[in-house]
């Protein structure tokens, strides 16, 4: 047997990324002991009934004892009272990491509480279901994804590619930016779609003079694609919204403006205008099909 | 050989939705000969290769001559003039049906045209992929989906039966209703989203300082589930929205009042609030999922 990449890796919360990581982690053999903590005896239970993890705790800080490698798999808001948990009892040398949707938020609320000798490493795989969860974990998850590391000002070089390599070891590509630019690139191409479709799904469940069951029976006509992503954890997405307010709120903007361009040009009767404005979507479609063609191609 | 439930069957147009009619005409048996017009060469060409037809014309008029069943598989929008073109040709006793997600304007369209013996019944299967042309069909695109007929005033019953055993015979379960109906109905589960869709597709790709490489990098983020619908046929969209133009604007108020209340609760820092619209979304999804293995289990 080959050594693990990490004597023993922590993991607080054990949801769907969490569930998700310990498996694509046995896959890889890239700890030798997985421990966890999470708050519900029915999640510690069905993690070691499931071989997820080998040690299930009911606090954070008892989990990450002698941990090389911690990472944060929780609702971004509760990163300020996990950090300061479990800072005491971290390992010195250890790797703190996470899995948060937002990244300049959870650098706030870690940083007042990182001992000086852990390694701090905010990261974010782009990779999901609209499933929660222990149970909803899978080992190809993190498969020919992208995950993003947005190290902080005195983070050590060689924690970072441990950290990297750890990442494609679970199947994951790696990227790695700033957190202001990681916060930018996802409020447009996750947290303004998520906030877009559970609007969605909120207007066309509230229409008195459409009934819910017409919307689901016509569902296949475009209202579908929008329910499975306002099906996700709305926990999870409350924090989100919150902790990237302003990166939200810019896109949220621009988005607004844009659908006051499209309504006018209706209003008008503008055909030409609306055909130019509908046009010009087809081609990133295109684009992002072929991007994952040549991603699964590379592996 | 059974006997078909038509002799002669006339498309006007082989797009998405006329070469699917075609797959699954010649699946079920349900034309003795299948006529169609498109305005290209190369589509006519290809729908005789591909076998889908067996007589292809450029005008309309000659390919419904002697027809029993013709029906219309164009952008809305050009519903007037076809049936203008069509009408002194058409074969008494026809039926004469269309499949375009707006009603109320077909029939606008149509009716100052409509011989007196023919029966005219507006239909539109809820049904769809973003893939347009006459090599995107595939006999299964109406399998266990509904299609709607709107009869009109006088609509003969015989006449409503038929049709409707005709949609069965492709695969649809099939509902009828009001075209007043049908175009609210429609506005909220088809139209509003692929509204939405297009422009939050286009307000990411320009967005300056997010690249649309990046864009379609992290697209798995919530993002790529939009682009799918905003690759649908801009032609027959902007019809679509100009000619349902009341009901579309009244769901998109609605839909702009409820990202009005959501914005509020990001700025004002509202948790509570925020939790309780987006939670209200993951009922409808089981309630989807759930509808939608039933129907499966039913055929």
């Amino acid at each position: 047997m080959t050594t693990p990449m990490f004597d023993k890796v922590a993991l607080i919360g054990v949801g769907l990324i969490g569930s998700s990581l310990c498996h694509a982690m046995r896959r890889a053999g890239l700890a030798g002991t997985i421990s966890a903590s999470a708050r519900t005896q029915k999640t510690r239970d069905t993690a070691l009934r499931l071989g997820l993890v080998d040690e299930a705790y009911e606090n954070a800080a008892d989990a990450v004892r002698d941990a090389d490698l911690v990472i944060l798999c929780i609702p971004v808001g509760l990163s300020g009272v996990i950090a300061r948990d479990i800072a005491p009892v971290l390992k010195p040398g250890a790797i703190l990491s996470d899995v948060g949707s937002v990244k300049k938020s959870v650098i706030e609320q870690v940083m007042p509480h990182l001992p000086k000798d852990v390694h701090f490493i905010p990261g974010h795989p782009i990779a999901g279901t609209e499933h929660s969860g222990p149970e909803a974990g899978f080992a190809e998850l993190f498969d020919h994804r992208w995950s993003i590391l947005t190290p902080i000002e005195n983070s050590d070089g060689a924690a970072v590619a441990q950290l990297k390599k750890f990442w494609e070891g679970c199947g994951s590509h790696v990227e790695i930016m700033t957190a202001e630019h990681h916060d930018l690139v996802l409020a447009v191409t996750s947290h303004l779609p998520h906030l877009i479709a559970f609007n969605i799904v909120g207007t066309a469940t509230d229409l008195g003079k459409v009934t819910d069951s017409e919307v689901i029976k016509y569902a296949a006509s475009g209202f579908r694609d929008f329910t499975r992503i306002a099906a996700s954890d709305p926990v999870m997405w409350r924090d989100v919204f919150l902790h990237n307010k302003e990166a939200v709120l810019e896109v949220l903007s621009r988005f607004n403006e844009d659908i006051g361009i499209l309504t006018r040009a209706i209003r008008d009767d503008d055909g030409e205008k609306l055909e130019a404005l509908i046009s010009r979507t087809r081609k990133i479609r295109r684009d992002l099909l072929e991007e994952e063609a040549q991603e699964k191609g590379e592996d």
